[in-house]
């Protein structure tokens, strides 16, 4: 998938997030690519990542010190920043691992990056920004804190020499995936043949292929490496095939070749629930490979593994 | 000063950075408009704090639940947000109390504003989100927090029910100012007679009495009360005689009948200096009302007390 005279053999990266879902098929993918990875990852993260063959992990323990020794220690060339709490709706008690996920770590990698000489960064940041479809409308705290880090991004944009890329991501799917998300749910129920109930199902979706999101990063790290490209850009990645939950549905069905048992309507929508899609500037040079149909044919044969 | 019709006696505030020169001042003037006051303040406060006769301390320690435990028992009818940490430069060690302090502590407060159905707030921003006069454009971290955390309290405002306006400060000067910041550093040399080292000295400057600000902050309350007002608000709250630093010394020096020993140009300007200050929207119904030379003139005579 990737075309080596367009990549960057011998480059050096800093993966945050690293474990996570994108993260770690992204770690495969600048793998594949040729580059050399470091994590930055808590220090539990080695017992959760078992496959860190080849991948220097550098603890994370929520000091400043640790990010900066970590980015003397790897002086990568490009800065990945996946890692983030990530919740739809939160509790009091969230407040301080949302703030310290979503700002302080990056405001550390900003602040080690400009300490140690390093100035690109690849950052991850959500659709959620743009409830209704506006500039900037959050639609939860986790989309708040996601803005309020790009805030003082633009800071260290401004006043140092920090060059970045914010990719604002949609739904993610792929394989390996064990989040507890609608095409979990959808797959468990084929399987099951168990009654789901749903809201009524006409909020737009726009499912992403993972394989996708990670060419996305790989590609944002190249236009970083253009003195034409903007210090501080955001890009939409879309999948480019916005449909109704309804819709995905109807695509697993027919992909699945039979039906799932779905009670419409028979769940509330949820508090701001997002039901028509923010059209971001697309990435110049980038776009998605892999069709939903593909996609989920390719899900649908994993789970018979 | 303040006319009692327009005042909210029996009003109760809650009151952050209660500590500090403008809040310790604002801390009074509500007092002397009749409201009960309520103070959120680190738990060493009380010793740095000895005149809280009158004011409700309560503690804070760095959780959620503290200040919602103060939420609950202040239920106060407006949020006075003046904590923060301020500064010009910062460290990577400053990293994390900056965040905690400008980003942290204002999510908590509006968490426990939702949680408990208190609504009003006043919150304290800083012109330095506007360097070269823009919309945003942040002159250092300190600027970017505060913005950061205007984002969240745009999702509050939007999601919930908080109904907020920000006071964009410039400088603030007044009586019992214990700051080491540049009036007191001239009347220092107007007592001593020592050589001042400056820049050249034509950064514009904003100063704005402390009595001035906090009649900014209980006019803002007012505001709040009227349904009419929009919910989320952001006002400039300029002195209205905008001097260059030379002016200034000039206008000091006609004050006190005495030059003071300035060796102009001998400092270089700082990084990112504010040279030309943003011209936000200046809040309806309130302007200032002491003169520079007034308030200069007082000062003079607070020196030689």
């Amino acid at each position: 998938m990737l075309d080596p005279s367009q990549d960057m053999p011998g480059q050096c990266a800093l993966v945050t997030g690293g474990t996570g879902f994108i993260g770690s098929h992204l770690v495969d993918h600048l793998q594949t690519a040729g580059w050399t990875v470091h994590m930055l990852a808590r220090t539990n993260a080695e017992h959760i990542f078992p496959s860190s063959a080849g991948v220097q992990l550098h603890p994370y323990r929520g000091g400043t010190a640790d990010v900066t020794d970590a980015m003397e220690r790897s002086r990568p060339d490009v800065v990945f920043h996946l890692a983030s709490l990530f919740l739809a709706q939160h509790t009091p008690r969230q407040i301080v691992p949302l703030i310290e996920s979503n700002i302080t770590l990056g405001t550390q990698l900003l602040e080690a990056m400009s300490a140690v000489g390093v100035t690109s960064l690849v950052n991850a940041g959500t659709s959620w920004q743009h409830f209704h479809c506006e500039g900037y409308r959050p639609v939860n705290l986790y989309a708040a804190t996601k803005q309020a880090f790009e805030d003082i991004l633009a800071y260290y944009a401004d006043a140092g020499d920090i060059r970045a890329v914010t990719l604002s991501l949609f739904d993610s799917y792929g394989p390996g995936d064990t989040r507890k998300k609608l095409l979990r749910t959808l797959r468990d129920s084929l399987k099951t043949d168990k009654e789901l109930h749903m809201s009524p199902g006409d909020q737009v979706i726009d499912l992403v292929h993972v394989d996708d999101i990670c060419e996305a990063f790989l590609h944002a790290a190249r236009l970083l490496r253009d003195p034409k490209h903007p210090p501080l850009a955001s890009y939409a990645i879309s999948g480019g095939q916005r449909m109704t939950l309804r819709q995905i549905v109807a695509t697993l069905e027919q992909a699945a070749g039979r039906t799932v048992r779905v009670n419409w309507g028979a769940r509330a929508y949820r508090p701001r629930e997002v039901m028509h899609l923010w059209d971001g500037p697309p990435m110049p040079g980038w776009q998605p490979r892999i069709t939903l149909a593909e996609g989920l044919k390719a899900l649908l044969w994993e789970r018979s593994l």
